[in-house]
């Protein structure tokens, strides 16, 4: 490609609405263009690199055996009433009326049609198992689109759906997919880490997450060092503690703490350490009625760990955080002087504790009235432990890790990736049934699986990037080397020599731009640099006379003169795929 | 491809829904399933040609210097308001509103956007001429969806606009452009022709239609068999007739012609040719104010010819036909009696003539009188001549052809790509401007040239099928050869032969499939032939007893024993690119 045939497009400014550096980069180098809240052009430098990610991700699924497909952007509301998502999903389904006043969606996701598609094509066990994917635009109609690609409301995504005779095979479907979200995620040059994921009513590693590395990312990533356990923090479990509860040293007393409510507050003021208090968090179940007992809990965890509500969840049924006029109602005591002392015998409330807390001995703790604590509180001899004691937090550094290898550690991560199994999740609700062998119906077993194609492209700059820019990993930058000619249209010499390499480099495949564009050599440098093309060449008369011109790497600090005729086998060692 | 790892699914019976020869045959070969009204999936095989499709367009467009983006499906309707087309484009157009009840659109087109993407983007003169492109799914929500991939409501289109700093620069894209699009067509290998377009406002050659040429298509284009010229039927011109009017041979009669009212009727009823009665339509021109002269129009034609309602409206502009009770009370007679007798001094409606009827003497016409026609009329003797002449009818067989060379032909044709110059009709409403040589802004000249992607795989098949299935040009078609071994699982020398062949021809490049279902033979010609294989090779037990092998193009009646290592090469003739 020759820039003069190419859009380039860059802007020394970001826009004021880019509140991260991909956003940023991304507009500035001409990558897209806002449209409207979250809608975006991808310009063609942009759509380069989608177009590298999905031949990537396209060659990886074939290889593993899915087979492509399209389904449409606008779907029948009737599918999605038969699943009951229709209701169900909030406010991001794009809900939509036709000329006839019918009800259709904009899809963010597609397993109706894809089980619909499955329940007529797929008549017997023969036929299973099968994955279809396609590679579509989606639509989710976000309350605060932001981050540009990376929280988007029109987005692309490979979704795949894997259909299979039995749970068996749906955990052989759901491996060969995993397997090939590895490759994906080497190919394309990241660093990355699939960590197990919360999968709500399916147990087991019944749901994964691909997540790229980096420090700004949105998730909190669970990992050991020792072994290959990873979870994203919702579903990193914390054991329970080894040690013995320490014997009691000191005799409880009702301390006064004006306006100390946060165990922070409270502990820095009474100069202790923050693991000697105790959190208290007031809830309200919502599947039990009001009234009822066990409609209010109380959940109690170190002071200086943190509630995770997924678990807590799963301990305790849906639920709500109360409202301090309810904490006010139901324990006469504002929050922030919470306790569980006193709290033994209400029958009217649930009382739970974090497995940390058991093992606790002189903490502190409210005393449930406005302005005092308990200091010196013991288990056993002030007041009864919680009945229910379960895992209500989130893990921390240092953790020991569940699989009993080492200590945990967290980094941050950006989802890109999420592989389900759904079991009959949909093949129930929308009957989509083979015969096996005897000729019976029998539900299929589904898996799904999505890639963030845009995504992608955000998080990829999240891990990749400098002062000077954006520094694009090879395999899906939008050109893989960049040829600079000082004096383009002066020299003879220098233009005959970089079309002559340019010409050579094309027809060795290798993806190449020239920038013939003309610009001074400061705006050209700059230009691609913020671009992140990961191998420049310059072409100069002062380099040309001595034979020599001038590799920079996009990561590399200085240029490296290389002789004229060096300089193909030079750079086709730089690409692997054409070593 | 191997058959086993791929989805196939054909059907006897065609869906009951099904009105045409390609929604019948892609639903039988399983290459589309309908979702709802106008909304279908592609399944996998039906993906292969759109993918096909979509690589010749893009090839072709880079290739003429155009350069990919893509913009959004769901856009704000703020663009489409400052061209106006929020408010006049019909109920085609599906608008939408967010959950903060923001109004948007789902593209059935991107003037809109690419104009305010070039308007931000384009500063220069230096940056003109551009053409930007995209390959993205549309949606027109039609009344009537139907005809399978033909008049669906979701659909894929490529668009591409141009942007020039005038009009010789336009003029000049738009060439680039329409010999892209010969070339484009060409690679597909259908059958086709450009032919001129109405172009509304912009005169001279501003708009070209690109038909692949089919018995059933919708649209009648007509051309000279003698020379370059072709037009839709909507723009074909009627050229004034050069024979003189023949002197008056009757005297005007008028005679009782009870309940006969079509001119058909009346000719048929007096035993005269229908091309001697004078048709008479009775408008009403919606830009006239009711009760103001000219309000209502009457309209002659010769009785054999046909009303062309776009040359009508270019002639007296926007118009509706009259109904029935607006007939009686304008001209006091109901329609099928109306002629220009006794019309000619009626200050309070406008007569037109089409030139045909200028030449036309001793006629037939309504006498404005139930059940009474005159006979033996004649211009200037009879009745004047009305004061406005012009062309107002479809063009017909035989007709002169415009350019002086040859007479006109017609043949039926379905419209698959438009290449339109548009001018400054959105670059004036988007005050779209670049600065020119001495820094003022200037409006920029643009073109939009389309490609309907998924009509062109209906279009195809209508123009290649027989009673037995599809029969694909070889570029667009889902695989260029299958292998159909007899006894695949059975016999090892079968096996082998055909696992080899199959993988000497991948190894070529060639598209291949090879069929291991273990069908019976009679299944899997059946299924191939539907589907419209161009190649098909057969490897059977007793062919290779004597070291042979069947092969049979798509086409063919019979099959044609090769040598086993002939094979090879005999297919690499069939196939042009790898000969």
């Amino acid at each position: 490609m020759r820039a003069s045939h190419f859009f380039i497009s860059t802007l020394k400014e970001a826009p004021a609405d880019a509140e991260i550096i991909s956003h940023k980069l991304m507009v500035r180098a001409g990558m897209i263009r806002r449209l409207g809240s979250g809608i975006y052009a991808y310009m063609p430098m942009g759509l380069r690199v989608i177009q590298k990610i999905e031949n990537i991700i396209r060659e990886e699924m074939n290889k593993a055996g899915a087979i492509e497909l399209l389904m449409p952007i606008v779907q029948p509301a009737e599918l999605w009433q038969e699943t009951g998502r229709w209701q169900k999903y909030g406010p991001e389904l794009l809900r939509i009326k036709d000329r006839h006043d019918r009800d259709f969606i904009i899809q963010p996701t597609s397993e109706e049609v894809i089980t619909d598609i499955a329940r007529n094509v797929i008549k017997s066990y023969r036929q299973l198992p099968v994955n279809f994917y396609h590679i579509q635009t989606k639509f989710r109609d976000e309350r605060r689109p932001r981050f540009g690609l990376m929280r988007g409301r029109e987005f692309t995504m490979k979704d795949a759906y894997s259909f299979d005779r039995d749970v068996e095979g749906l955990k052989k479907s759901y491996q060969i997919m995993f397997n090939a979200y590895v490759n994906i995620f080497n190919r394309f040059g990241l660093k990355f880490r699939p960590v197990a994921a919360d999968n709500g009513a399916i147990g087991g590693s019944g749901s994964h997450e691909f997540h790229v590395i980096a420090e700004t990312g949105e998730d909190a990533l669970v990992y050991s060092r020792e072994s290959d356990y990873a979870a994203n923090m919702e579903a990193a479990i914390a054991l329970p503690p080894v040690q013995e509860r320490a014997a009691p040293a000191h005799t409880m007393q009702k301390v006064p703490t004006p306006g100390q409510k946060a165990c922070e507050d409270v502990t820095t003021f009474l100069k202790q350490p923050l693991s000697q208090s105790l959190k208290v968090i007031a809830a309200i179940r919502t599947e039990i009625p009001e009234g009822q007992p066990g409609h209010f809990a109380v959940i109690l965890l170190r002071g200086d760990h943190e509630l995770n509500e997924i678990k807590t969840q799963k301990n305790i049924g849906e639920f709500r955080f109360a409202s301090e006029s309810e904490i006010i109602h139901h324990l006469g005591c504002p929050s922030g002087y919470l306790g569980p002392v006193g709290l033994q015998n209400r029958q009217d409330l649930a009382l739970y504790a974090d497995h940390a807390v058991t093992v606790m001995s002189d903490f502190i703790c409210g005393a449930n009235e406005k302005d005092m604590h308990f200091t010196g509180v013991n288990w056993e001899r002030d007041v009864p432990l919680p009945s229910i004691i379960a895992d209500f937090r989130n893990v921390v550094e240092g953790d020991p890790s569940p699989d009993g290898k080492g200590t945990l550690a967290i980094q941050r991560g950006i989802e890109v990736g999420h592989v389900f199994q759904l079991g009959t999740r949909y093949s129930e609700d929308m009957n989509a049934t083979y015969l096996d062998e005897n000729g019976k119906p029998q539900l299929m077993q589904m898996g799904c699986y999505g890639i963030g194609v845009t995504r992608i492209v955000g998080a990829a700059i999240e891990q990749n990037n400098d002062e000077r820019g954006i520094i694009w990993p090879l395999s899906i930058a939008p050109f893989e080397v960049v040829l600079c000619p000082l004096g383009y249209d002066r020299s003879e010499t220098v233009r005959s020599t970089a079309d002559s390499l340019y010409g050579e480099l094309k027809k060795l495949g290798i993806d190449v731009i020239m920038d013939d564009r003309g610009e001074r050599p400061g705006v050209m440098f700059s230009d691609w640099e913020l671009i992140g093309i990961p191998h420049r060449i310059v072409i100069g008369e002062r380099g040309l006379k001595e034979g020599k011109l001038e590799y920079q790497g996009r990561r590399d600090r200085e240029a490296t003169a290389v002789a004229i005729k060096e300089m193909v086998p030079f750079i086709r060692e730089k690409l692997p795929r054409n070593g």
